[in-house]
C-alpha cells in the first residue's frame, strides 16, 4: 500500500502471482476435499483458506484472493468448465448472433462467495497485509469467451475483432460494465487493492492493444474511481513492451506489473519514473533454484529497487516449484539493503 | 537489396515470410507430389518450384529459399520427424550427458540438396530479385533440439540454460559454428541476402536475450562477414520489444524484421534510424481482408515507410488465408505514393 500511494520502501514488499496454488502440499489437500476448481473458488470457507495459506507460510506483504479471471463469464451465464489437465471450456461467442445473446449485467449472487472468501480473509489478515481483490481485462477474458477456451495467439478473438468489430464491442463493453461493478464489490467485501490482468494483451498489434487493452481498462479504472476516487489498482497487460509508457498514461493505474521480458532501462525511464512497478523474476529461475536464482533475484532489485518497486514474479509460480526455492528468494529479497 | 544497402525505395519491395507455403494450390500440388516436408525441402526440383512460385503468383521483390530452420539438426546426425498436424519432433537433447553425444561439425552433404536449390532459383530468377537464403538463430533451433519439438514458453530450454549453462553453450557453439558454414555456403550457391530467424527469442529476460539470442548471432554474422564481408544479413529477434535496439547495435545485421506487436515510435526512433526495418503486417489482418486488412497495411506504411522498409508479414503468412487478400495487400502497397 505504501509502494502504491507513492512512498518507495528500502526493502520492498513481496507477493508472489498464483501464490495459493498446487506448489503447496497444503493447497492441494484443500483442493482435494473442495473437488472441482470452480467449487474451490465458489466455497468461501475454502477460498479464503488457501489464501491464507501462502502469507502464514511466507509472511507474504499482500494476499491475492483465490479466484479465477472466467468467474464474470460465469456470472453472465455463461458456462464455464474447469477439466482436469485441460484448462477452461466455455460455450464459444464466435459468431455475431451469438453476441447478440449474450447477457447485458452478470447475475452477482453468483459471485457472492468470492466476496464472502474476501470478507473472511480481511478478518483474519495482519492490517499490515495489503488484500488484492482482481478481475480478468476485458481483451484477456474475451479471448476465452470468443474461443470457448485458451488459443495460441489468440487468433479466434483477433479475428472477430478485426471482421466485426462491432460484435466484439459488445463483448467488450459488457465486460467492462460488469468488471466495474465486481471490482467495487471486492473492495466492499475488504479488498486494499486491485489487479487486473491482461494476460493476453502481448498479442495485439498497436492500433487494437490502443483499442483493446487500454481503452477498456481506462474505462473500468474510471468507473470504479467515480465511486471509490483513491480506489488503488495494478494493471498487468502482460507482454506489452514497449507500449507499457502509452498504458500507463491512458489508464491512469497506479502500478503495473511486467513481465520478465521487459527491457529495464525503457521501463525505469518511461514507466517506473510514474508509477510502481511490480515484478518481473522469471518463473523458471525460481523452479531452477541455486545461482541462477540468485542472480535472477538480483537482476530485479538492480534493475528496479532504487525506485516504487513491489517484488513479484513475472507470470504465475508453476506447480512444480520446490517450495524451498521460494524460500531462498524470501531471504535474498528481504536481505536487500536498498 | 537497395533497402538493405541504405537506399530507402519510393514504393517499398515487399515479400511474405513463409509465402511459399500451403495457402497457394500451386504449393499443395507439389507438396502431395513430394510426399513428406523433409522430402519437399531437400528435392532440390520440388524446393526450387516451390520457391518460385509466389514470385511468379504476385511477382513478389524477393523469393526465399523453401527449406527449414531444423535441417541443421537433421546434418548434425539428430533425428528429425515432420509430423502431419504435429509439427516436427527431434530426438530431445535434453540431459548434460545427452549434450556431450552431440556432433561438432554437421555433414554438410546432407545439406548439399539445398544448395542445389539455391542455384536452380538463381538461374530461374530474375536479376533484380532478391534471393534470400536462412538459418534459424541458435537459441530458436536449440528450444527444439532440448525439448524435441515445439514448447509453451519454451520452458525446457530455458531451464537448461539456467541449470547447465555450460552444456547450453555447448549446444550453442555447435550451431553457431555450422549455421555459419551453412550461410556462407548458401551464399555460394546464390543467396543475395541472408535471415537469421530467431522466433522464440521474445521468451527471455534481458541477460539471457543478451547471452543466448544476441551473443551467438553477432558471432555468426561475425563469422560470416569474415569470409564475406559485404554479406547483407536481416535479423528476426520475434518478440524483443524494447530489446531491439540493442539487438541493432550488438549484432551488426543490416536490417531487423519486427512482428505485429512493435511499438513504432521506439522502432523509428532506435531502430530504423540505425538499419532497414521488415515487417509488420498482422497476418490475422491478411486472413480477415476487407477494410481491416486495408487499415492494417495503411498502419505499416504510415509508421515505417519514411525510412528504409522492406514490406512484410509480423510472422509467416496462414494456411487459411485466401490469395485475394495477398493481390488486395500488394495493390495497397504498390500504390503507396511516398
Amino acid at each position: 500500500m505504501e509502494v502504491l500511494s507513492g512512498r518507495r520502501q528500502p526493502v520492498p514488499p513481496i507477493w508472489m502471482m498464483r501464490q495459493a496454488g498446487r506448489y503447496l502440499p497444503e493447497y492441494r489437500e484443500v483442493r482435494a476435499k473442495a473437488g472441482g476448481f470452480l467449487e474451490l473458488c465458489f466455497t468461501p470457507e475454502f477460498a479464503a483458506e488457501v489464501t491464507l495459506q501462502p502469507i502464514r507460510r511466507f509472511n507474504f506483504d499482500a494476499a491475492i484472493i483465490f479466484s479465477d479471471i472466467l468467474v464474470i463469464p460465469y456470472a453472465l451465464g455463461r458456462s464455464v468448465r474447469f477439466e482436469v489437465g485441460e484448462g477452461p471450456r466455455l460455450d464459444p461467442l464466435d459468431t455475431r448472433e451469438k453476441v447478440e445473446t449474450l447477457a447485458q449485467r452478470a447475475d452477482f449472487s453468483k459471485l457472492e462467495p468470492v466476496y464472502e472468501a474476501l470478507r473472511r480473509v480481511r478478518r483474519e489478515l495482519d492490517a499490515r497485509i495489503a488484500l488484492i481483490g482482481f478481475c480478468g481485462a476485458p481483451w484477456t477474458v474475451a479471448t476465452y469467451m470468443v474461443a470457448g477456451q485458451g488459443t495460441p495467439d489468440q487468433a479466434l478473438a483477433r479475428m472477430m475483432a478485426y471482421r466485426h468489430p462491432d460484435a466484439f464491442s459488445k463483448i467488450i463493453d459488457v465486460l467492462v460494465a460488469n468488471s466495474i461493478q465486481y471490482l467495487l464489490g471486492q473492495l466492499k467485501a475488504g479488498a486494499d487493492v486491485l489487479q487486473i490482468f491482461d494476460t493476453w494483451a502481448g498479442a495485439l498489434p498497436p492500433r487494437q492493444f490502443e483499442r483493446w487493452s487500454i481503452e477498456p481498462t481506462r474505462r473500468i479504472v474510471e468507473g470504479v474511481r467515480k465511486v471509490v476516487p483513491d480506489a488503488k489498482i495494478i494493471g498487468f497487460p502482460r507482454g506489452a513492451g514497449a507500449l507499457l509508457p502509452a498504458y500507463v498514461s491512458a489508464t491512469g493505474v497506479d502500478a503495473v506489473s511486467i513481465d520478465w521480458a521487459a527491457e529495464p532501462s525503457l521501463i525505469r525511464e518511461r514507466v517506473q519514473s510514474r508509477v510502481a512497478i511490480q515484478g518481473n523474476l522469471d518463473p523458471l529461475a525460481l523452479i531452477a533454484g541455486g545461482a541462477a536464482l540468485d542472480q535472477a533475484v538480483d537482476d530485479v532489485l538492480a534493475n528496479y529497487a532504487d525506485g516504487r518497486l513491489i517484488f513479484n514474479l513475472g507470470h504465475g509460480i508453476q506447480p512444480e516449484t520446490p517450495i524451498t526455492h521460494v524460500e531462498q528468494m524470501l531471504k535474498r529479497v528481504r536481505a536487500y539493503k536498498g
